[in-house]
C-alpha cells in the first residue's frame, strides 16, 4: 500500500467510522454470536499473497461487526463506559500515524514533555493536591508528577509495587512474605490481581456493609492494621476506592488515610471510574482528603472521552516508584530536566498517548468537559428517581456520579436474573449484574458519549415493561 | 465535533499522516530540542472553553514535530526499528474508531476470537511447534495459543508469573524467596525487572563471551543450576533469547532447554525482536529447538509491520498462566469455548489490537512478509561487508538478522563516542551504542519500513567521512 493508496483507504476508514456512528444506536448492544463464530468463516491461515484492502473491509463488516459489543451504543449501561470521542480517535490515528516508543527522553522528547504537561492540565482539572504536579508552585520541578499506564490495574500494581519497595529498605528479603496490603471487600479485583503479581501474600479485603453504603470503615481498618502488626506482619500498602466497580461506593479518604498513615502504610485511590467526576467542584467532596494519598489513579478511557487505553496516575513522590522499578541504581538517577517513564512503569515500550488526551482537553475545554459530566449525572438522577417511583423495584445503594444500582423488590434471584437477561437478548440495551449484600442486582451505569434523554427513557421502558411480564409470570428465570 | 466535522477532520489527519511519510526522510532523525522546551511554549493549563481542532493541529505542526524522534525515518539504525505500516494504522484507526474493551469474551467476542485466529495464522507463518496453536493437528480446541501482550517486557513477567505458581503449588508461601531466574548477561533489562516485579529475588545473570559470540553456553546454565539446589534454593523460570538487544545474539535453544527441563524449569524464548525472521524458512535455524519451550514471545511492532502496541505471546500450556493470573478459582474455569483474555494478562482492560494484525497479514500475505524480511536481511549484509572491507573498522560480533554490531579498530572508546555523536548531531541518521566485552561498540540496527538501499549507502557514506575526520583529529570526543 503506497502513500496515495493509503490516503484514499485511510479516508475510507473514517467513513466507515462515521457510518458506524450514525448507525450504531440501531445495531443489538450486546453482540448475539455463539461462541466460536468466527473460526467458522475465517481461513485457518494467512493468505500466501497480500489481498486488496476492499475485501479486507468488506470481512470487517460482514464478519466482524455481528462480533461486536457496542461500548460506543448510546443503550450500552454495562460494566462502566468505555467513552471516547471523535478528537481521541484523532489523536490515536496521529499517535499510530507517528509510531514512536517514548521509554525515554530521546526516544521522543515531545512524547515525554506532553505527557508530563496534560498530566499536570489534567490534575489542575480534577483539583488534585499540588504535590501531585510536576512542577511546584513557584516553579520549580516537583517530587512528583503524573504517568498514563495503560489501565487502573497497571496503576494500582506499579503503586503497590513503589509501596514495596519503600517498606524493604534495609529490610531482608525474606520479609518480603510478610507484607501485607489492604483494601475493601468491594474494591475492584485488579487489587488482587497486583498482590499475586507481587507476591504481596497478605491481600485483605476487609468487610463492607450495606448501612454503611459499602464503603470501609476506619474502625475496620484500624483493627486489621493492630491484628497484623500483633502477628509480626508488616502492613504497606491501603488502596481505598472512590466509585467502586459494584456500587460505586465511596470510601471516606480522610479518615481512612489518617489511620493508614499512622503507620507508614501507602495510600492509594483507585477512581479509575469516579475520578473523572472531579472536574466538577460540585462532585469534589467525594474526593476530601487526597492531599494524605501516595498516589491517585482515575481513567480517563472510561469517562472523560479518551479512548482505551489510558488510565492515568499521579503520585506524590516518584522516587518509591523509581526504587521499585528502576534499573538504573538510585544514585544515578536524573535529578532535573530529563525523564524517562520507563521508570514509572511494568513494560519498557509505551505509545503516544498523551495525543489523544491533548486533543480531548483542547477540543472540549475545562467547560465542555463539566457539562458532559453533569449531563451524566443529570441523567443517572432522572433513572433513579423513576426506580424510586415505582413500587416494584428498590434500590440497592445510593445512586451515585452515573451508576444506579436497583432490582426488583421481594422478587426472586431468578426472576432478576430473567429480567436481564431479557433485556440483553432483546439488544435494545445491555447491562451487567453484581452481588450485593448477598442479593443479586442490577446496575444501570450511564456514560456512553452519545447517550441523550430518550436513550434513558426507552431504557427505562423496556425495563418497565418486561418487569411487568416477568412479574407476571409471563417470562420464566433462565 | 461532530460526525461531519470528524469526517472531515478525520481526512484532513489522514492528509497530515501521507505528508509526514512523504518528508520523514527530510526530517533530522533524532530530536534536536532541548531538555523542558515543550513546557516553554505550551500553556500551564487548558482552556476553559473548547479550541478549533484547526489550531490544534496548527501545534501539532510547529510545536510537537519538533520534539519528534523520527522511529519511521528510513535513516532510522537506533535500538530495534519500531516499523510499521499503512494497513496497520488503518486497522489502530479502526480499533480506536469501535472502541471496545475485549477483557472477555462477551465484552466483544470478536475481539477475542479474531485475536485466537490471528495468532494461530502467525504461529504457523513463524513455523511454531504444533503445541503453541490453539487447535490441535486434528481440531480440537488445544491446551495452548496465543496472546497479544503490550510489550514483551510484559510477555516475559506473565510467563514468570506462570513460572512462580507452577513451581509454588503444593508449598509455603515463605518458598516464595527461594525461586530463581535465570537468563545471561545479553539478555533484556525486562527479565530482571519481571523478577524485581515478581519479587524473585535470586536472578542470575550468567556470563556469556565475545568468543561465544555471546551466546550463553548450556555447561553455565547447568552449574548455576546445581550450585543453586545445592544452595537449598528453588530454580523456576529460565529465558533464552533469539536476538539479544546488544548485539543479536542467539542462545542455542534446544541444548539449554534440555539442561533447564531436566529440573523442570519453565523455558521462555524472547525473540522480541528476531521473532519476525522466522517467517523465512532459511532463517529458522536460530530458533532450533522450540517445541522445547514453554513459552515463546516475538514482538510484531518491532519488525513486522504492525504499530505499537503489539507482542505476540505464545505458550503450550495456558493453564500455568491462569493459576497465576485469574481471579477464578481453578475449578471453575471454562474448559471450552469461551476465553476470557484477561485470565493471560496482568491488566484488565484490553483494546481489539488483533484487527492491525490481521490487516497486516492479509495485506501482505505471507509471501510479502517473507519479502520484506529478506530485503532488510539483505541491507544489513550489505552493510556489514563495507565494514568488513574497510580496514578502520572492526565488527564487534557476528552480524545477524538486520543488526551490525561494530567499531573503529584500535580507536579510543572517545573517538568511537564521537563517531557516534557527530552522526547522531547531524540529523542524518540515528544509531545506539552497546557495551559488548567492556568496549564501546556502534549498533547499526536496520528495520524501518521503508529503508532502501539508498539510506544504507547515504549512511555508509556518512559513517566512513565522519570516520575520516575523528581519525584525522578534526573531531574530538565529547
Amino acid at each position: 500500500m503506497d502513500i496515495e493508496e493509503f490516503r484514499r483507504r485511510g479516508h475510507e476508514m473514517v467513513d466507515f467510522i462515521c457510518d458506524y456512528h450514525r448507525s450504531v444506536e440501531q445495531l443489538p448492544v450486546r453482540s448475539q454470536v455463539e461462541p466460536g463464530y468466527l473460526a467458522e468463516i475465517l481461513p485457518t491461515e494467512a493468505p500466501q499473497s497480500g489481498e486488496l484492502f476492499s475485501a479486507i473491509l468488506a470481512d470487517v463488516a460482514s464478519k466482524i461487526m455481528p462480533g461486536m459489543t457496542h461500548w460506543q451504543s448510546p443503550s450500552f449501561f454495562a460494566y462502566y463506559p468505555a467513552n471516547h470521542s471523535f478528537p481521541a480517535i484523532l489523536g490515536e490515528l496521529l499517535c499510530a500515524g507517528l509510531n514512536v516508543v517514548g521509554f525515554s527522553w530521546i526516544g521522543s522528547p515531545a512524547a515525554t514533555e506532553l505527557e508530563t504537561i496534560v498530566l499536570d492540565w489534567l490534575a489542575k482539572l480534577l483539583g488534585l493536591p499540588g504535590g501531585f504536579l510536576s512542577v511546584t508552585a513557584d516553579g520549580r520541578p516537583g517530587k512528583g508528577g503524573g504517568v498514563i499506564q495503560g489501565t487502573a490495574s497497571e496503576a494500582a500494581l506499579v503503586c503497590l509495587l513503589a509501596a514495596r519497595a519503600r517498606a524493604m529498605v534495609r529490610r531482608p528479603a525474606d520479609d518480603q512474605t510478610r507484607l501485607v496490603a489492604y483494601t475493601s471487600d468491594q474494591a475492584h479485583s485488579a487489587i488482587k490481581k497486583a498482590c499475586m503479581v507481587a507476591g504481596v501474600v497478605h491481600c485483605r479485603l476487609l468487610p463492607t456493609i450495606e448501612q454503611d453504603a459499602f464503603a470501609l470503615q476506619p474502625a475496620v481498618l484500624q483493627a486489621a492494621i493492630e491484628a497484623d502488626l500483633a502477628a509480626g506482619l508488616l502492613p504497606c500498602f491501603y488502596c481505598a476506592t472512590v466509585g467502586s466497580t459494584s456500587s460505586c461506593a465511596v470510601d471516606p479518604l480522610r479518615h481512612l488515610f489518617g489511620t493508614a498513615r499512622a503507620h507508614n502504610i501507602w495510600c492509594h485511590v483507585d477512581a479509575a471510574y469516579a475520578g473523572s467526576a472531579a472536574v466538577c467542584p460540585e462532585l469534589r467532596p467525594s474526593f476530601d482528603g487526597l492531599e494524605l494519598a501516595d498516589s491517585f489513579s482515575m481513567n480517563p478511557h472510561k469517562w472523560l472521552l479518551v479512548n482505551s487505553d489510558c488510565s492515568a496516575l499521579w503520585v506524590q513522590d516518584a522516587e518509591p516508584l523509581k526504587m521499585a522499578l528502576s534499573l538504573t541504581p538510585v544514585f544515578l538517577h536524573a535529578k532535573g530536566n530529563t525523564l524517562d517513564f520507563k521508570d514509572w512503569q511494568v513494560p519498557l515500550g509505551r505509545r503516544f498517548r498523551a495525543l489523544k488526551v491533548w486533543f480531548v482537553l483542547r477540543s472540549y475545554g475545562a467547560a465542555g468537559l463539566q457539562a458532559y459530566i453533569r449531563h451524566h449525572v443529570r441523567l443517572a438522577g432522572w433513572f433513579a428517581a423513576r426506580v424510586r417511583a415505582d413500587e416494584r423495584f428498590e434500590l440497592a445503594a445510593p445512586p451515585r456520579f452515573g451508576l444506579v444500582c436497583f432490582r426488583l423488590k421481594g422478587a426472586s434471584r431468578e426472576q432478576n436474573a430473567a429480567l436481564l437477561e431479557t433485556l440483553n437478548v432483546s439488544g435494545k440495551l445491555f447491562m451487567v449484574h453484581t452481588e450485593l449484600a448477598g442479593q443479586y442486582t442490577l446496575r444501570f451505569a450511564l456514560g456512553s458519549t452519545n447517550v441523550q434523554q430518550r436513550h434513558v427513557e426507552a431504557a427505562w421502558q423496556e425495563i418497565s415493561d418486561c418487569s411487568a411480564r416477568i412479574l407476571g409470570g409471563e417470562v420464566h428465570g433462565t
